[in-house]
């Protein structure tokens, strides 16, 4: 049977994943894919049940390991609903955060640690690994703007707020990056950083040079 | 700092947990003792949520894997805002359910196996354990039907069925009572079983005496 290709999208809060998305899905279509898109906690009936109370979990005063659990919780739904059974169909699934923004997170940022997620991952995920992992990192100055104006407009639309001081929020965001250069330099096979301050153009170049050199040329999606 | 008693109820659903719990709680308030009570899933903000979507899983087709995520996520939360805040401040818990029952119902029931659970039980739980567990299980005819009777109640309350027919639930339930025996044969020292057909009064008996013998009359509860 087939396997297809899994590939993810990582970074902080406003670092354009989305965005990023849609141009790589009509690229991988404009050459004859049909990617399966999806993003992480939600997709899923039980997926978007579980993000319901992730994104009101500030104001609930959620327990960081419960959190961490329902972020698995969400993961394992959605790899046995739709990644696993897009794969062994021969698909390229695309997939808006994965592991490592668990391990960014709530390992980094809540300071729970890696392992404990690492744990988590090989327990609930099966030894499941992305193909490839874009990492849309810029410096942190950058990031911590484009990560607090998101966090200011969600929390704004949801009503939900961390009542915490800025500057504890920039120490969370701070952790969550560093995870993120950890991660990267850890994985340098699996997970691409696209660094600096890029226009959205400049980071699609990149990402397409990416998917091009690991995965379209490849022989498992010839 | 002191540290109180923690004591599990645990069986099969229709085992008589609900009834047992409040005959102990009377029990322990009459030795002017003053129990914390709780339910898994359930007893917190965060885990109300997550056991509406476990009522209903058997209709969305929850993945064993998220379920079992899912109960690991409210146990965390119970963990943190309830039960070790109550242990450290020397009081009675008394908890209906805790991790036997994932590891009857996911790890035998939907035969994830027991090293999964008992491997997310130590990442997630941080090693507690129960001081006492107190198992009802009447031999596995009598169980069953308690059981079946609940099971058909619930699906008729909550609409929700596992469209299963019924020697495939006889089977699970199969399953589920034999790992709690396992549970209890492996684990004497923690776990009182229960057994044979009892009334209530002769139930509550056993219990009051196991608790006397290992609790109340012990140093830390004196």
């Amino acid at each position: 049977m087939p396997r297809g290709v899994f590939i993810t999208l990582e970074g902080l809060d406003g670092s354009g994943k989305t965005t990023q998305i849609k141009r790589l899905a009509a690229w991988l279509t404009r050459r004859g894919q049909e990617p399966v898109l999806l993003r992480q906690p939600g997709s899923t009936a039980t997926g978007d049940r579980i993000r319901e109370i992730l994104l009101t979990s500030h104001s609930v005063a959620i327990a960081p390991m419960a959190e961490m659990a329902l972020m698995f919780a969400d993961r394992a739904q959605a790899i046995a609903e739709v990644i696993q059974p897009a794969l062994d169909a021969g698909r390229i699934v695309v997939c808006d955060r994965f592991t490592d923004s668990t391990e960014a997170y709530q390992g980094g940022g809540r300071e729970l640690g890696s392992k404990v997620v690492l744990d988590m991952h090989r327990l609930i995920c099966g030894g499941l690994q992305p193909d490839l992992t874009l990492l849309l990192l810029p410096g942190f100055a950058a990031s911590l703007n484009r990560a607090r104006r998101r966090n200011d407009r969600v929390e704004a639309e949801t009503g939900s707020s961390e009542g915490r001081f800025e500057s504890e929020k920039d120490a969370f965001f701070r952790r969550a990056w560093e995870k993120y250069r950890e991660i990267a330099a850890r994985e340098p096979d699996r997970v691409v950083l696209i660094e600096g301050d890029l226009s959205i153009d400049e980071v699609h170049e990149q990402i397409v040079e990416a998917v091009s050199e690991r995965i379209v040329t490849s022989p498992k999606s010839a």
